[in-house]
């Protein structure tokens, strides 16, 4: 029973998804949707999907979507995931909780609205929208600020003060990340006041190499291939 | 070690959190956080979630804030709450993750963005703005036919298919319900082409009557309050 990943590399959290398999070993098989071709849209893919979003898993004969549900559930069902992922006690549990309900409504909404309305909007055959970019990047850095100033408080490697990541680490990184698209003046400009943050990425990523690095190839090749 | 809860039960996720406890048994300090007088900026209130938003609660030495890790960790934590609210089988609980998780970029973003733009504007010290109202009901629709037809689909009574609500039922409706302070005539033209909607509201107050009716009075004596 091989787990199915419905993806498309260019979404930040099925790159989240796909990380976690790869560090935990998890056997997956990538489906791509193609989101610039609209395969999200499709009856198919509705089936697997009805809320036509990236990523959904299928295992067995059990569907799920949003990524927050999918990583709980990888790291509940699947052995050997180490526990700091997803830990047993309730009050890490909790706090792992609290940290991805705040991205929801918070940081998530920042890079998203970046890319969407600048460096992807032609992907998407959508204009170019300067006011929602800075719109985003007020959003970015509100939630930036409340990471590095609260959950980053103390110096601490990782999101809970652990020395290890959670699945909230992940989650929450690779959706930064996605501002790479945008290129690295503006990368510097909006990374540039959270030391804690900018170190805390690098923690994720080297805690999760060479898995994250490769996902995020797809970052680069895009910007190289909109550039040409 | 009683449980003490943040709240004004202006705030829909408050709300759902007291019903929530009421249901239950588990007995609490409610402390009240007047929204509109903005108590929740508070250097006194920052101590207690630095988020700055209801709910919060602090059990003992543990604070937590976001009302579905909240939910959760009641849950999980006292005794005597029954399964179906939040179940141990990890199929239902990553179905019931799954819809709060949905819930946070789609349906909350409705109820709030009307109400906050028109009945409650002035309450908080905002311009009346009937374009975000509109955006707003468009929001709610769109939810509201993702709920009517995938999760209500086969008449089931609540959104995951059991014989009495979780906590993603408390959750989604509590939000629905914030949509009452713009009054009957807009209720029933918003939720009206909703039928399996209608009936799961109705579903989900008599599972939790009569703190369900309690917890809302508030939302009457606004209106009232209001319009004098």
């Amino acid at each position: 029973m091989k787990l199915k990943v419905y993806a498309d590399r260019l979404s930040q959290p099925v790159r989240a998804v796909i990380i976690f398999c790869e560090v935990n070993g998890i056997e997956y098989e990538e489906i791509k949707v193609d989101l610039a071709n609209r395969e999200h849209l499709t009856p198919e893919f509705s089936e697997i999907n009805p809320m036509q979003q990236l990523p959904a898993i299928v295992h067995g004969t059990f569907k799920l979507f949003e990524s927050h549900a999918i990583l709980i559930y990888l790291a509940s069902s699947f052995p050997g995931v180490a526990d700091h992922w997803y830990p047993d006690d309730v009050y890490k549990r909790s706090k792992i909780h609290s940290v991805l309900d705040w991205h929801h409504s918070n940081l998530r909404r920042g890079p998203i609205t970046i890319v969407q309305n600048s460096i992807l909007a032609p992907v998407f055959r959508r204009p170019l929208n300067p006011e929602a970019v800075a719109e985003g990047e007020k959003i970015l850095s509100a939630a930036l600020s409340k990471i590095e100033s609260f959950w980053l408080d103390d110096n601490r490697p990782f999101l809970l003060g652990e020395n290890q990541p959670s699945i909230a680490d992940l989650s929450l990184v690779c959706d930064i990340m996605q501002v790479k698209l945008v290129g690295e003046t503006d990368w510097n400009r909006l990374l540039g006041p959270y030391k804690k943050v900018q170190q805390w990425i690098e923690n994720t990523r080297n805690a999760t190499n060479p898995h994250f690095d490769e996902l995020h190839k797809v970052l680069k090749e895009l910007k190289e291939k909109l550039q040409n």
